[in-house]
């Protein structure tokens, strides 16, 4: 079983996600323990204080190392082995499927999650072993990108998904842009499901699917086409999608 | 007021982000209305089913166009102008900062959030006006994607951010990653501020500052350096922390 701590000041934030479809049942099933911890209740002062002025001055708030450091060894002083201690933060490595299959193969894992304040720059440094940025966007704070770190990694754990939900992550793992789906019915609103879907033929519609992953590529992500697995069949499509 | 709608088959997966910090505050001073949509509630049929086979066989599930047109239309007659309309899917464009700034220019969105399966291609083709990824990477449903985007919309829009809390976008906004910041106590587990921080001369922080920025975004981000904002005086820091 996984062990996932969250360092938060706002706890209450991940009820929603944690309680609700494969985080639920992955929690159910004993894959995965997901630990909240509140690191105000590692403030050590009687006002709960965890951040404080800019030292050079400035404005906004830092967030003090000491109950950050407190509250993640008070998770390490019982592991067994060193977890990985991930900082979500902007000036992290930015956040990818590669990142999520690594993070997947951990026995555990323990995400600090800021809001709205700088972390002493001591807790980088010394503390933390990975810095994850979930893109060039700002957020009010970290607990969002946790929860989205933690849903990408949790679907890979064994057991987790069922045949029905698994199916995304194959077509994601060839590297390419999904190929349309259609479903019922077959006309609305005046628009068709494309014949070949219909035809009954699967080689000619694993073709057709093949091409349309293949001409979406390269329309909307053609930097992905580079280190996807094509095939001699694939390059040459893509020639005659790109009109050569 | 900004109006949000979301359509997703877990409603209860937004409680406990929309019911904190910046968006609950944001949605008590009236600057935004979050309205969350299950489109179950349109399936139209009396065992509320939303999705079917996909034509042409394979594995998986695709959303039926039906539920979601409906829905979204349910909106939609009621609008003054024509809502931007956002499927959350992984072939879409990735989300960025300049993407939240152009959506917290609308007066209203609608986000359509699926849950491990496909969307019916004809959501979109006939229906959707922007299609957004998070990242390069897979997760559950579109619901925490969709949170990200909410929080970063909403914190952008006015009277939204104090003070205390708008720093962090103040520093983005230059394009650079952020400088090192420090607290108390001045030594941590024998590890000191540095000492320039202490001086007190706020031209000499600002320079210090300004150069720990421009290292940090050569180090991790050097590619941001091309669009940033460079002075001349940054441009010859450049150069010496390169060592040229």
């Amino acid at each position: 079983m996984m062990n996932i701590h969250i360092l938060s000041l706002f706890p209450e934030m991940f009820t929603g996600v944690f309680g609700t479809s494969i985080l639920k049942k992955a929690q159910e099933k004993e894959e995965v323990r997901l630990n909240i911890i509140n690191f105000r209740d590692f403030s050590g002062n009687k006002h709960n204080k965890v951040d404080d002025y800019p030292y050079g001055g400035g404005a906004g708030m830092v967030l003090k190392p000491d109950p950050i450091f407190d509250a993640v060894e008070s998770i390490t002083d019982k592991s067994k082995k060193e977890p990985r201690i991930i900082l979500l933060c902007p000036q992290g490595e930015q956040f990818s499927q590669k990142k999520a299959e690594e993070l997947a193969q951990e026995e555990e894992l323990i995400f600090i999650c800021g809001h709205y304040e700088g972390y002493d720059e001591r807790i980088r440094e010394h503390l933390v072993t990975d810095e994850i940025s979930l893109g060039d966007f700002v957020m009010t704070g970290g607990e969002i990108a946790a929860m989205a770190i933690v849903d990408s990694v949790v679907r890979l754990l064994p057991n987790v998904l069922g045949n029905s939900e698994s199916h995304e992550l194959d077509s994601f793992s060839t590297g390419l842009l999904e190929h349309p789906h259609y479903t019922r019915p077959v006309e609305y609103r005046g628009f068709k499901v494309p014949d070949v879907l219909l035809s009954g033929n699967h080689a000619v519609i694993d073709n057709w699917r093949r091409e349309q992953s293949l001409k979406r590529t390269l329309e909307r992500r053609p930097e992905l086409l580079v280190s996807a697995n094509l095939s001699v069949e694939d390059k040459k499509m893509i020639r005659k999608l790109k009109g050569e």
